[in-house]
């Protein structure tokens, strides 16, 4: 029994994550046609450009898809009103408390999941009723916890603790990856980094290049005292480094930081002023392929993966 | 095949990680003789004492066993004299350049295995004709690289390059952590925290009971313009993190360090004064068990961790 199957009604248990300037109807629609769950990404969008993704991506798919909602940005009050009003089945809220939402979109039939980077949000989330958790690690690219706990550490210990379906994140890209994550006790995987550079993503070509080009070692988790985010190193990361360094204060990093770093990275491709939100496993991303592409191969590598780890290591 | 098993000649996969004063030759010996590949962690040890314990691991084990020599410390050379000079057939290197003694190890026939944590250091030891390579991530304790790279990510992408047998570590305490390093791509796994709170280990019981006490977020890696070191926050470490608040110098910072403040902690058991060296995956490390019962409890929980995934997730 697959639990995150069963749960979202989906043939293979994995979720594109709901990603700013990435994520709109046509990656979450191509994720939910290959057999997978699709996310809209929310974050970067008005509202009224949010039910404009979400009628779209019901005439681009019939499976079941959904709408990631991060509670750390305005518009979550309208947000959560269109996904109600136009029917979402699924959502996907990050990013802050789930006390707060949980209950409501649950009066309306919606199957709610809580992204969770530690073991007391998890147990938040459970108590708030959602159905299933994101446990997600350190390596996650874009806003990521305070605790730096990686996949590895963190999935086997929610996982022991908390009896719903669990779907891990962060460092995920490949069928290994996928199998590593099930091994660990997860239910099913969110992938993100992969998917911000499908052909149905809507990030910049610049952006997509620069991640198929990062090495190890390219990202950091950073800004951990104002939100931290993990992205790749560059001219706009060298300066708040440097900021950092000489010990300016908060309000003065977040003045420079300004407004709209991450569009400016992501969706206009400024590589050098932008922010470009991705996880470290952007190291092992090489190529730009369809959502369908990503699915089947994560799917094949897997099978070979398990196949051959019977085979060798069954111990 | 079983790459790792047959290089050592060992009966499972699992390696004990060589800890500064947690692992001699009794915790060594018991590894070995329960199927895995113990090390003595001679980084705490005098080159004399480093002896005592060789031989002292012989009379205990007819078994394979090896020493793990960090570079970074003093007495490298003449401990290197004395694991030729006693027949030690197998020597895992850390914290340093592989290219500096591999080849004087192999050209008195000792297996060597040197630890990474990067690409670039793995294509070093590849280059070096070392034998295999420990991968270890971010989350591992003790020292660690510099790059914050997990296991998850760095795993599969070293696994991918670099064509000798590949010994995953950082997060592996359990069969399910186990089977997961297997999944990314491992041919085998080096343990360190939880034998660090065996029954065998020669750590203090404040240290063991610390460990066992520790949660999710309580150890941090620190000092990355030092030596990166990842332990359990606690009022050295607030003395340090302090420091650096300060904008300390690094001399002031080391000058504080002092000597011994592994000792201090891990073998004398000072809680607050010493440096508590240990992973991430210690949060989820509840028990004291014997060598034994840990090597056992691992493959049978691998084992039925590994029906489990090809019963609920064969997909």
């Amino acid at each position: 029994m697959n639990r995150v199957n069963q749960l979202f009604g989906i043939k293979y248990p994995i979720i594109q994550g709901g990603m700013v300037w990435c994520s709109g109807w046509k990656l979450c629609a191509a994720v939910s046609n290959a057999g997978g769950l699709g996310l809209i990404g929310s974050g970067s969008m008005y509202s009224d450009v949010l039910e404009e993704h979400i009628l779209k991506c019901k005439k681009a798919t019939n499976n079941p898809f959904g709408v990631n909602i991060p509670l750390l940005y305005p518009h979550v009050e309208t947000h959560i009103q269109k996904v109600i009003n136009n029917d979402v089945k699924i959502v996907f809220t990050s990013a802050g408390n789930p006390k707060k939402y949980t209950h409501v979109l649950k009066s309306h039939g919606i199957t709610v999941v809580h992204v969770v980077s530690n073991l007391k949000f998890a147990q938040k989330s459970l108590d708030s009723g959602v159905d299933a958790i994101v446990v997600e690690g350190f390596e996650a690219g874009g806003h990521n916890g305070k605790n730096e706990t990686t996949t590895m550490c963190l999935v086997p210990l929610i996982s022991k603790k908390i009896d719903i379906p669990i779907i891990a994140a962060g460092g995920i890209s490949c069928g290994k990856s996928m199998l590593a994550a099930i091994s660990l006790g997860a239910d099913g995987v969110q992938i993100g980094s992969r998917f911000a550079v499908s052909k149905e993503s809507s990030a910049h070509i610049n952006f997509k290049n620069q991640v198929i080009e990062a090495n190890e070692g390219d990202t950091i988790l950073t800004m951990k005292d104002i939100t931290p985010v993990r992205l790749i190193k560059n001219e706009f990361y060298d300066n708040i480094a440097r900021m950092y360094n000489q010990k300016k204060s908060i309000d003065e990093i977040k003045e420079y930081l300004g407004k709209g770093r991450a569009k400016k990275g992501i969706f206009d491709g400024d590589l050098a002023n932008g922010e470009l939100e991705i996880g470290q496993v952007s190291c092992s991303i090489e190529n730009i392929f369809s959502a369908k592409e990503i699915v089947e191969s994560i799917i094949t590598d897997y099978r070979s993966q398990l196949l051959k780890v019977n085979q060798d290591f069954g111990l």
